[in-house]
């Protein structure tokens, strides 16, 4: 089974960490349950969610999920729905959120909505939320259901507050940590908390869990963030700058301005006047000024940060290998822009 | 309070039947709970989800769970959510439906993609979808949420098997039906089933009101798409042949690509050829056509069959006033047409 994985990840070109190796039976399961199991009943629909699922994808959510129920147990059948209901909703709000931002590429190719188009980016975003939801009713735990239906409510606040907030360089880091929470943390800490309740876990440890999750989440959005600033759209599978572009202030863009260095205000200048109405000209500036100002280099550091909180809350997992593993979660999403 | 609804009815304009009297205080409180207490965090968003349920809307499916619920017991604060959850996934899949759709009139006002955008549409969806989500686990019942992401499920493949079936003059009657289940009536059968079940009605109760919420579910939209072909926009709130000019084909239409008359053939080439691209003059003709060979009026009947089968699964319900109440619930889909 180990080598059939192998094969599908090489095919995919996923590089999933060592670490995994401990889950790879589950994620090979998982990986089986998204390209060949969903019920989509058109050739249409069939085709796309086949197109999504073999993009890949680095299953960190639901590798979360399994090195969680290690921690805690066992990974049981529950761990393996849990787990795929979690990247569903991963999944599905990426489809809606490139719709709301105009995005031609994800993970290196093409969008739903760049390849078909709107219309059918929002058939496919609702059919994978009706998936997850199916997967949730089979849990049949109650408590799951609240967290997770407060997921969706998270990721459409975080949405919401991005979309009202364009080309406002004066949003504070409250705001900012807060969108990263709902739009992004929220759907990491539900995975590794209903991970420790599916194993039947006092409440320390559940809250301990839901708190690992969390951290990570902010740290994987800041150091998404920063990927923005740093990399080539072959290395992030999305084309450069598109945040700032669009006028969504991140990390790096927030540590920029709010710096004491007289150059901040030109950046502010340029993000209200919306780059001059577009100019590349300006938009280079602005990101050249966010770099010269330490603006990717602070956000990492606190991403790190982020990190080394998200460790902290390990202290029900036992020493051993699978609290290096849960550790090395957090450095692999370090790893990103090193 | 009696008084208050109907201030609130008569500013909507909405026509509620006689019979909601029975049900005029928990309508109150749904109302209240739509038009005032959804969290919507944005400005922007609580201008929106005002003006979607201040169009009012007819609120039948809430009346029905009210209904049931009185039929089966008493109305429970859980009905409430009941009702309300059933309301929001409702409007969330209208809201998507237009974007879909590409609709620019529902409920007589302009649509959100029409008046704001495609995007803001996909968010306001899926803020309603994560509001029912909300109300969904506060019920607290798994059988519930296993019934209503069946729902949203169904909601899908209905909205895919018409998307993938445009302009297809031979799909068949069992597709026309299984579209309208999943499209329409899955929720209403959700809604009349988990009232009951809410009563904790014995099985065979439960199955009554499901089948019951069903053939009411499929008369609704065999109506629906009725004043397609026969009203003004004034009347249905949308412009008039919108399905047929997007290549759906409802009941009217079926009946007349399947009548043995000579015309039938007509109807079929315009549609396969699109109405020569979208002439005026060829859709008007096939719209002619379509009443000509008495579509609208057979499609009558066959909703009248459907009532007539709902009103046989009343037999759950003793004589008397509450089941007057839920024929009547029939008529009323039914005097739409009138």
């Amino acid at each position: 089974m180990k080598q059939t994985l192998e094969k599908i990840t090489k095919e995919k070109t996923i590089k999933w960490p060592d670490f995994f190796n401990v889950i790879n039976n589950e994620l090979f399961i998982l990986e089986e349950n998204l390209t060949k199991k969903l019920p989509a009943k058109s050739l249409l629909l069939q085709e796309i969610v086949s197109y999504i699922f073999k993009a890949g994808g680095k299953r960190l959510r639901p590798a979360l999920c399994f090195l969680i129920a290690k921690s805690t147990g066992e990974i049981t059948n529950k761990h393996i729905i849990l787990s795929e209901l979690t990247e569903l909703i991963h999944t599905a709000s990426l489809i809606h959120d490139d719709i709301i931002d105009s995005a031609n590429l994800r993970r290196g190719r093409e969008t739903i909505n760049s390849l078909w188009n709107d219309k059918i980016s929002v058939i496919t975003g609702d059919f994978l939320f009706a998936q997850a939801s199916i997967r949730l009713g089979e849990l049949e735990n109650t408590e799951i259901v609240k967290i997770y239906a407060k997921v969706l409510s998270d990721l459409c606040d975080g949405e919401i507050e991005q979309y009202s907030s364009k080309f406002n360089p004066d949003i504070s880091w409250e705001h900012y940590l807060n969108k990263s929470t709902t739009k992004t943390a929220s759907l990491f800490s539900a995975a590794c908390k209903s991970s420790a309740i599916l194993n039947n876990q006092e409440k320390k440890i559940i809250n301990q869990a839901e708190q690992f999750g969390n951290n990570l989440g902010i740290a994987f959005q800041i150091i998404d963030d920063v990927l923005d600033f740093t990399s080539n759209s072959k290395e992030i599978g999305k084309e450069v700058g598109t945040d700032l572009k669009q006028g969504i202030i991140t990390a790096p863009a927030l540590f920029a301005v709010n710096s004491t260095d007289i150059r901040a205000n030109q950046i502010k200048t340029l993000i209200e006047n919306r780059f001059n109405n577009g100019s590349e000209e300006d938009f280079d500036k602005a990101i050249r000024l966010v770099h010269e100002l330490g603006g990717c280099e602070k956000a990492k550091q606190l991403a790190y940060d982020y990190i080394d909180k998200a460790k902290e809350n390990l202290d029900f997992v036992k020493d051993g290998d699978l609290k290096t593993y849960l550790s090395k979660a957090g450095d692999f999403i370090l790893e990103r822009i090193s």
